[in-house]
């Protein structure tokens, strides 16, 4: 089979860390090897940009400066880690990608969606994911989830407003594309791993079958 | 008169730094306070960028990277210090602007100019410097000048026609704009200087001229 590129996708508190450990011991029990990146970051010098977002800088940080720093951070990603991992036979899990930033930067913060899908073409291209799991969260019990966890801070400041418009841009994101699966992470944790492993293992005997008849 | 932003662009070892003191006296000789910026930089998220661009990372950086860095860094210094400065009356004297990333991005590098638009129009729209000053330097010779500062290191790595593309890429761009004046840095240094007065003074009185009409 080819390599495949499978992302995780969901607000704070969603529970992506938990479903990537999931497909990563689902495609490594298929005898696959697996490359797990996150965004932004997975090299490092996308670590630094990613340090550069998240630092609380003493000045406004524009939005377009927030975006461009997270394709920036993209496109060291894509071309040393995701490609070359994928050419050298790994399967790759991406925590996050490009519909975060159509999410967060599109959804929640107001940035034309031409303006995204703009940098996207002039970073990564045609580069897609072959498959996105996004896991579903309302932001209140996402958001808890996450604060009980200790993390949030400067997320938080955004307000709840924020994440439900990210929400409402990923629901609509995952109707219109047909590599994305919605799975509702509101469920019990045991319930939602359920159904991330049964749409996994049909996805995967879908790209199986596919790859015997193009192999014909 | 309303406070104008001045760029100064050139090649490395154009002399730069001389000319943009020259147009800091000009100015102040006038009554003008005068803000001084340099790109990539001039806030400290934006210097923190610069830092990202110029470290010399243990793995590729892609074109796409550095230019979206640049645009990033560009929009926090134009939100963040020019624009502000303009508005409470300083005049702003910019050590590179936008015509440096046409330059050496899409002339140096071959990035598409259409890439480079898109990225201006996202990160500061139709913003614009009054007056572009261009310094015009055979690179052999700049180059020359710049390592006798020792500078230059990865720089000169890019090889000499680098250089040339940029410097082709900076003569049409002048050629097309109305704002902008091509000064030869060929000369010695004197000369220059003399020549940057001459024009500074013309633009200064036809600005000074065209306020007054403006005014009625």
């Amino acid at each position: 089979m080819t390599p495949s590129f499978i992302v995780v996708e969901g607000l704070e508190g969603a529970g992506k860390s938990s479903v990537i450990a999931l497909i990563q011991s689902f495609l490594e029990q298929k005898g696959h090897s697996v490359t797990c990146t996150r965004e932004p970051g997975g090299t490092p010098m996308a670590e630094a940009i990613r340090e550069c977002v998240k630092h609380d800088w003493d000045e406004f940080v524009t939005q377009e400066t927030e975006l461009l720093l997270m394709y920036a951070a993209r496109s060291q990603l894509v071309q040393n880690v995701v490609q070359p991992a994928l050419e050298r036979g790994d399967w790759v899990i991406g925590d996050r990608h490009d519909m975060s930033s159509k999410a967060y930067q599109g959804g929640g913060r107001g940035v034309p969606l031409s303006d995204l899908e703009a940098l996207k073409q002039i970073t990564i291209g045609q580069f897609e994911p072959d498959l996105v799991l996004y896991l579903d969260v309302e932001p209140s019990v996402g958001l808890e989830r996450a604060r009980g966890r200790g993390e949030l801070d400067r997320i938080e400041l955004s307000g709840i407003q924020f994440f439900e418009k990210a929400r409402a841009m990923y629901k609509q994101l995952v109707a219109e594309s047909t590599k994305a699966i919605e799975i509702s992470a509101m469920q019990a944790m045991d319930e939602v791993q359920a159904e991330v492993i049964r749409n996994l293992n049909e996805w995967y005997l879908r790209m199986a079958s596919e790859t015997k008849v193009g192999m014909g």
